[in-house]
């Protein structure tokens, strides 16, 4: 930690580049400065010396010899990722190149309010740190991901609706109260979309990534950054509307994909099957849980249940018809699902696939690829800690 | 033409900086110059002795001096602009600060193929730069906006629907026959949008341009650049689906705002009317055009004809939702509204208003402003100059 608050802007911005590019080479990180070529070798050679990166384990050369390729060293400290969901939370502690070195997850209820549910992460990032060796002043920085709408520069939510109390909450004070690590706070999707740019090195430079689960939201990636709009809303799709016919959502409109394919939709959905006879295995489940979850219909329709099957259908081709307008609308290259849908598994994808080939122009699908976020259920925690350490990086560049 | 082709690195990143904020004051140049202080003020000198820039019309400065303002020399030269409709053609000469010197407008049809069309365009460009006393070896570089999904590295049209016979047409091969200037060819919406860019001196990071014409179309600005997509055809708005039960369109699809309430849609909306008697001057209009036209329904709405009043009405609603889901997903801070429908006035602005602030969320909301594009209707050509000239200054710059 010491050494990470004495960097230089120029270190910085060296350090910057190998965390964005896993694996760079040493040569590959000098020919990218923009000094001369013997500077920034010896610039290189310094970080290495200082312990600030370290050669990572090498790979086999086209040439039969064997590359050199460099990463950030474990000594600049740690990372602190959280992802809280609406019904789970989860905390991780992180090396400097994403490695992760402790983690932990539960179930939670953000409507508990900010100060039982941020009182429980301290206690958290107390026990992974520990667990992990770590010291508190070793964390660079903390990274969060929320379901809901984020003021970024003041790292608080704003008329959150599945979390009202949470509106304008100060969370860099109260985690101030145990850490004196900087704190950032993005919308969850935004920050699942920041890890998979990391995950690809930002070589993607226009994507989105959709997490359906109790809610339906968008992160976006424009012109190789995370896209948050002109008030930071941005991918608030969970309330464009698919039929006008359709029921009437908590928002006061009708239609709109969250009330037909959220997680709650989907879970009444399947009370309904089971109490209408439609499924033994639901009926089943409900009985002996007195409620249904997305899990439960996951399950059900892993396990061949026809009425399950078709819930998860629909679910797949209504979420398809809101993604045909925002393909049309931002002709991205990849569409990356995450969030609880992933339990569904390939026929969830195949309906979202089937829909948007069909309502949307061939010319924006014609090079599209559909597919559940590659990172899974790590993408909520390591974007999480990508932000923290983007962040830090920057602060430390200016 | 001559002081363009010799331009320097530097001298091409102060004249972009004088293009993009017209009626900046040599202290303000000299300012955000990468460079000391007194070498950039003398790079400023050296641009006003070599007549590259001038100082225009000053204006009063708070402190009651006169400040000088700069912009770019009529002697570098003069952009040419074209902004081609489904059903009309559009060539304007204009210099470097957008200043228009020669106009000329004439109804056309695209579906008379690229050589008739570019044929007609290179002979008014003759006329007009006869017209203001220019040469074509004057002319920095030509913009073309176009009907349709373009690729923009090899200027050429991709699989548009309403000008099949241009596809992959090499344009700038054509207009090389007789000008040797630069051509750069988008989409006529992201002409539109980079034009109004360009009116708010970049200082509007994110918003769209509607435009509703024959077809709708819409032009993105991200992190203020014209945004294009994974394979050039973001802003396809007009395929979006604005009910599920609604007419089929020429795409295959149903209810496509397109086929609801594009400029056809809108046309035989009125002569329905008319023809079942619902409004006079529709039917007056119709009985001696023989057909009906969006203007038409324009001037009957103005004049208050309940009927094309309706229409309109409609129009603007469905139009607002197909906008409410672009809000929602992309948060942009203004939505300007261009193309024929500009002579629908207020009642139509009204209606999309009303559909956008019920099935928007609040906070996409808050801050938006939804207007008709304040260029009206020189955003093409403007649009088009300002691609002419933003791709030259980049060329020079390299």
């Amino acid at each position: 930690m010491e050494a990470w608050r004495q960097l230089s802007n120029k270190e910085a911005t060296l350090l910057d580049r190998v965390f964005w590019s896993s694996g760079i080479s040493r040569t590959g990180l000098a020919q990218g400065a923009a000094v001369s070529k013997s500077r920034a070798n010896a610039a290189v050679a310094a970080l290495l010396e200082q312990g600030l990166i370290e050669t990572a384990a090498a790979r086999q050369d086209t040439g039969g010899r064997r590359a050199e390729t460099l990463r950030l060293s474990p000594s600049l400290g740690v990372l602190v990722g959280v992802a809280m969901g609406a019904t789970g939370l989860e905390v991780g502690v992180l090396a400097p190149d994403m490695e992760m070195l402790a983690h932990h997850s539960e179930p939670a209820d953000v409507r508990d309010g900010p100060a039982r549910v941020l009182a429980r992460v301290r206690v958290l990032m107390r026990e992974l740190l520990a667990r992990c060796g770590r010291k508190p002043h070793e964390v660079i920085g903390i990274g969060i991901g929320v379901p809901g709408p984020v003021h970024f520069e003041r790292a608080q939510l704003v008329n959150p609706p599945l979390m009202p109390e949470w509106d304008s909450y100060a969370i860099r004070d109260d985690l101030r109260a145990d850490f004196a690590a900087p704190v950032w706070v993005d919308n969850d999707v935004n920050v699942m979309a920041l890890g998979e740019l990391w995950r690809m090195q930002r070589q993607m430079a226009n994507f989105v990534v959709i997490k359906v689960g109790t809610g339906i939201g968008c992160g976006i990636v424009c012109h190789g950054e995370v896209y948050r709009g002109a008030s930071g809303s941005a991918g608030d799709v969970g309330h464009i509307c698919v039929d006008p016919h359709g029921p009437r959502c908590h928002c006061g409109n009708v239609g709109c994909v969250e009330a037909m394919a959220g997680g709650r939709a989907i879970a009444r959905l399947a009370e309904e099957a089971a109490r209408a006879g439609q499924s033994q295995m639901l009926r089943s489940l409900l009985d002996e849980q007195g409620t249904l979850r997305l899990a439960d219909v996951a399950q059900a329709s892993r396990a061949g249940d026809v009425a399950a099957n078709a819930i998860v259908q629909r679910a797949g081709l209504q979420v398809g018809q809101m993604l045909a307008s925002v393909v049309n609308f931002y002709n991205p290259s990849h569409v990356f699902i995450g969030g609880s849908v992933q339990r569904f598994g390939p026929s969830f994808l195949a309906a979202v696939r089937q829909s948007v080939y069909q309502r949307s122009l061939p010319l924006s699908t014609r090079q599209l690829e559909i597919q559940y976020t590659p990172l899974a259920e790590r993408a909520g925690i390591i974007g999480a800690a990508t932000l923290a350490m983007q962040e830090s990086l920057r602060r430390a560049q200016r």
